[in-house]
């Protein structure tokens, strides 16, 4: 592929940002990717297959099959579940799709309609830990693992705070304590603490309607877009990130850069001399009784995206959940410190979080890779591009996870529709 | 990577072969993955690293790590195991170690040194079901899937004879009723049985120590191997295996051929309108109460390799070999005909087969991608390169699965130790 055709690639994935407020959308229905059928037939049509080669499976509405087979696109590492039981859900079917609310911008709206207004390839809602609504739609199945894109972060966070309870990572240390190889970059003079909280100073754009973004020379290192032939910049997430340039101060404001969650990766593999596959099934996957090996992206030398790279089943996402609502607890043991759900709880510093200028999130704070609400029900969440979501609302005793395919990357296109519907659902189930 | 640079790396992974009989092969801990150190740490050291991109995944030692960890250098697709529960082993230990015998060209061995000399990643041996030797070594791991090469045909040889059971192929019919695409091809005036048994006249050479061996060319359509930036042959199999064409006649010899393999894979597909890996699940994966899902290599394209891309656990691939040792049947219930093992085992014409010249499998036959011994005990196996192996031999009601990553990828290299070793261990069983 020539520059110029990747270029063209990557303004088509990015194009629809600058579309957040139009109408001209294409609905779910018409981009299911089943009915369009993608990578049927042997082989599929050359006009039906989704490649990696080319940048296709990143092009809406080709990402509505690849965020559903994302190990048939690029290498991956295997989360394992060990050989414990399925911990079952118990069900209590409850029929939401009537739950009426009205969108951020004014629209009368019920649940049905939200799902497929933001693309959902499934979702599942708990109350109480029962299983009382649970949909999937296009190319979604229960059993199929699917991209959780920056849910990916709540898990590497969740991983590093419970790190520090065990006494293994020091939040106040600074990161070259544990990454010398990173003094002469962004990261050379800031802590653990503020990688945690996404408060460092470092020039590196996430604006995906910007082709110059750093967010896309970070994706070509790790091997999560087609390089050129040509392509000479690093090839792996650890040569990019010490190549990041320090911008403004740490610890002063909130900017949310994938490349602060790539960061605390490597340091959480560092601290625990474990990659992350096996530390999170060590510490997570193995002990909640999940239905199946989650699994992660790598890079060309075998290091998993920490920033975006983790793949679930949404049964498994939402056990995930359900255990950060119970303290910690899932399955008949305390599977991460109490410790660290409260920490996470009890939220960032709001007034870093403002100045971040996130219009669908206000009041919102930012710990451990973790979205706080600070509303009156202490809703948190995990959020990831394109829709990926693990909503989770204590006092309604509600956990919503959602996977999706939005052809917007940025949750500002569907937060608000997303947001209201979410709490509209959980305000019923406490009815 | 330049050509030349590609052409040495696949010099280097051929060039054992002309050394079949060296004593200079490196001894099996020597290369052990584990000591080597390969892909520790974050990042690993440059001259540990495992990577696809510059070939090192396919030279030795290096690919005693990548066999074990085949997902993480190339994209794969999931054969499932369903829900269903494990099929526990019952297990009952014999020490085995010491069991002797007399390689082919007269050394004296035990056991324990045949598996160290053919660089074994682990070893299941049944007796009657039951599990009497279980062993692992290097980066073989219980857990791990590893890379089955050319078992995968004798999986699709078997899918292939079930549907015809089944009334949905017909191995008497030309190949073109299935595939139209390849009228111009060697396989224009073949038919599927030619195909199932590997007697079709094809201009395709397997030796891996002739780097213009079209098994090359199919590597890298396949993405198996890396293509230089210049490459620009077909990319994906089918676009390869149309272009390959016709030398001598078809039915009258058994040549080996990985395209054969692939061929039929396609046939498969197309009678069944289900891709391998789903086919795979439906017929067989999902009955056997495997313990793991199993994956399939797949090139860009989506397309699973049919001719080496599967990859199982030791101990799943075990309760295959015993489904077949007992015609058929496992976990309860019938999986695969019955007759379609009856006529694995009848084996094809050893006239054919002698015409190829292995001089480690005298008196072998070759049916449904099967290779048949034809001795006394109705020995019969699947094979792959670089020693991965299922033996089952139903006289002695014993089946010996072995993975295995020796630095030679022809098994002529491993079968004078491990034929005999294997009929010792089987004989041993019998007292």
């Amino acid at each position: 592929m020539t520059r110029s055709t990747m270029l063209a690639l990557l303004l088509l994935a990015a194009a629809p940002l600058s579309q957040a407020q139009s109408p001209a959308l294409p609905d779910a229905g018409a981009s299911d990717a089943q009915k369009l059928g993608w990578m049927q037939g042997f082989p599929p049509a050359a006009d039906k297959t989704v490649r990696f080669d080319n940048g296709s499976f990143y092009s809406f509405p080709r990402l509505r099959w690849s965020f559903n087979h994302y190990r048939e696109i690029v290498p991956t590492k295997t989360v394992s579940r060990g050989d414990g039981k399925v911990q079952a859900f118990a069900s209590a079917p409850r029929d939401l799709d009537g739950v009426q609310f009205t969108t951020m911008d004014g629209r009368a709206m019920n649940f049905a309609e939200a799902l497929q207004n933001t693309y959902a390839d499934g979702v599942v809602v708990l109350h109480r830990g029962r299983i009382v609504y649970e949909k999937y739609f296009s190319e979604g199945r229960a059993e199929r693992p699917h991209l959780a894109m920056s849910v990916t972060k709540s898990f590497v966070g969740t991983l590093a705070a419970t790190l520090a309870v065990q006494g293994k990572l020091d939040p106040a240390a600074p990161i070259t304590q544990y990454i010398p190889e990173l003094k002469d970059s962004a990261y050379g003079d800031a802590t653990v603490r503020q990688l945690m909280d996404m408060t460092v100073g470092v020039q590196y754009s996430e604006n995906y309607a910007d082709p110059k973004a750093e967010v896309f020379d970070y994706a070509r290192a790790g091997g999560m877009l087609p390089a050129a032939p040509t392509y000479a910049g690093p090839r792996s997430f650890y040569d990019f990130l010490v190549t990041l340039k320090k911008e403004g101060e740490h610890g002063q404001a909130f900017a949310y850069k994938t490349a602060n969650a790539e960061v605390l990766a490597w340091v959480v593999k560092r601290a625990s001399g474990k990659s992350l596959a096996d530390l999170m099934s060590e510490q997570i996957w193995s002990k909640l009784g999940v239905e199946q090996d989650a699994y992660f992206q790598i890079d060309r030398i075998g290091s998993e995206s920490g920033g975006g790279g983790l793949n679930t089943t949404l049964r498994d996402l939402a056990r995930f959940g359900e255990m950060m609502r119970n303290d910690g607890r899932a399955n008949g043991q305390q599977v991460i410190p109490a410790a660290v759900v409260q920490d996470i709880r009890k939220g960032g510093d709001p007034a870093h979080f403002a100045k971040a200028g996130m219009s669908t999130l206000a009041g919102f704070s930012y710990r451990n890779m973790w979205w706080v609400s600070g509303n009156a029900h202490g809703m948190f969440m995990a959020r990831g591009i394109h829709g990926q979501t693990i909503y989770i609302d204590p006092k309604a005793e509600v956990v919503i996870v959602r996977y999706a395919s939005h052809p917007i990357a940025g949750n500002a296109a569907n937060d608000p529709v997303t947001l209201p519907a979410f709490a509209a659902v959980a305000n019923s189930l406490m009815k």
